[in-house]
């Protein structure tokens, strides 16, 4: 299998993206690399170019440049290139630190949609806290998608299932709708009609709705949201646990001698719980829906973290979760269309 | 002034609702109090009825009563009953810390919107950490609408600068508009009328969208939501507050002696840590846009949150804030038509 690395995306680019290619080079034999960048840039930190082909892009698209204009005009740019050799069959997957609209943009219009696919979703893997049997819990949509259609959420029911299987290893994955309440009839007209919808499913284990106030406390294996409200609870999740963490480390080291002993006594304790709570240990972010794995992570991405995601990447090749969405859509496309149609008016 | 109490309201409700109730009245001595229960389970908990009238009222709305079937169908639930005085003038606000949804429909159908105001907003107190120059901002709506119209969120906003103004003291307060990013083209249909529809009011200070992610760290004075993501993000921010605490204190446990020891010595800390995200200090939520205070707390209300917020609206009566938005909204009545007008195709 050959993964199409976007070399220069990100605020460590390109050198941690190149040395987490590395990392994953070395951790697995299997996998070959295309790197797409700027190789005066990128050349000079290679230990070695094993199974790693590197390809020259002239343009680069940076984090503040306008995602389908981008797109459209950098042809030449790393994302544009890997974007289309995956597209042309000649990498499986594609995976960037960059520009987020731009490589979401890509995932669409390179790459393409899978046929009966509306939407795609971006999914992302959170951590659940103090519970025995569950460590995460898959998310989508947290951002594809700003106006978000109950046929929208109804698709994304059914890919958040094949990842949940396929990737992260959950058998017949509890799925929870997230709305401002528990009951079926909660939430507006969008939340109401896509609950039903999803109800109406056989193949899934729906159980209801779920609030954002239990997600990480486990409420569901996967948690489907409409892009504008699942971008706004994962970033508000993110900035409360940050701004909780910085407030702790404030008050210790105001706190005098006595809260600074107790820290550094506290230290393994404080570091399993800042590793219970990173989450880019499970990878990236997934376009679910387009034809190859999509793949990116936070600008701040470092290497460790994209040898992660390498793998995760490769995981989801092995286990051909596109090919089996590509089937499942393509099995059930009467359906499809009714559903469609039903949920037309709402 | 007088204040409409609902004793029945909450999980510790009557004992804790009169015992808050009574710090109040020992707090506050120019309030008086309606005080409308089961009286034979309320009178018992009174240490004297200084300034506090009993009510009998022979119903109680339970939690999970459907909210305006209860309304209309309870007439002699202590909700219903003092809502009624509110809107009879025999009382100038209303609180309870009951059913939710019972409480909005109480404030909407039995005391009325303000002439003028499309749709009410239910506003919340958040903390703002490790700044040296705010400690908390205003967000509404978090839950009183699911359906939100451009127009909702445009009214909003000049109902959220005279609370901010009014009773926390905020001088011209920074709006925001809760948005899936900061640029000013983010966002939904909704959203994106929205920021421009908020551009456009000469009487605010519109500081642009704000993302979940910066709400904790003060991005803005006034956090201007629709009613689901808002309630989302609140509730995302409680529940990630709380799951890490749990995490925190579950860690200790497990940690060992050294652990265990430091937490000792970083007793003092974690308190001023709880105390700073502990919003209940704030008071309750307010349902801004009818014609009097209407006041929620959450259901695990104790006696200090009731008297805290009882100080809130005696704050919210001295500084009239109905009468500024009645005013206001009175006076501008013309621009709300063309503004509604404007935005109603979005």
């Amino acid at each position: 299998m050959k993964i199409a690395v976007d070399a220069m995306g990100g605020d460590y680019a390109p050198k941690e993206i190149v040395a987490g290619v590395e990392q994953a080079r070395d951790r697995y034999p299997e996998v070959e690399f295309n790197l797409y960048g700027q190789l005066d840039q990128v050349k000079p930190l290679l230990q070695n170019e094993d199974r790693i082909t590197l390809i020259q892009a002239d343009e680069v698209i940076a984090m503040g440049d306008e995602p389908v204009r981008a797109i459209r005009r950098k042809k030449q740019s790393s994302i544009v290139l890997a974007a289309q050799d995956v597209r042309d069959g000649k990498a499986d997957a594609f995976f960037s630190a960059g520009n987020t609209g731009a490589i979401l943009a890509a995932g669409l219009l390179i790459i393409g949609r899978i046929k009966g696919i509306d939407r795609p979703g971006l999914t992302t893997v959170l951590p659940v806290l103090n519970q025995p049997n569950q460590d995460s819990f898959l998310m989508l949509d947290v951002g594809a998608n700003a106006d978000t259609k109950p046929f929208n959420l109804y698709q994304y029911a059914i890919m958040g299932k094949y990842y949940a299987e396929t990737v992260m290893g959950v058998k017949n994955p509890r799925i929870g709708l997230l709305n401002n309440g528990t009951e079926a009839d909660k939430g507006d007209l969008v939340h109401k009609a896509a609950h039903d919808a999803l109800a109406s499913i056989e193949d899934i284990n729906f159980i209801g709705n779920v609030e954002s106030r239990e997600l990480l406390n486990g409420a569901a294996d996967v948690v489907v949201s409409d892009g504008f409200s699942g971008n706004a609870v994962l970033k508000s999740t993110e900035g409360t646990a940050l701004t909780m963490l910085k407030l702790i480390k404030s008050s210790i080291m105001d706190g005098g001698l006595s809260a600074k002993l107790g820290a550094a006594m506290l230290k393994s304790t404080f570091g399993k719980i800042q590793s219970q709570m990173d989450y880019s240990k499970h990878g990236g972010a997934v376009l679910i829906g387009v034809k190859a794995p999509v793949v990116k992570t936070h600008g701040s991405t470092k290497a460790p973290t994209v040898a992660n995601t390498i793998g995760q990447i490769k995981t989801m090749l092995e286990n051909h979760v596109v090919a089996d969405v590509v089937t499942y859509f393509d099995e059930h496309s009467d359906e499809m269309i009714a559903a469609k149609e039903q949920l037309k008016q709402k």
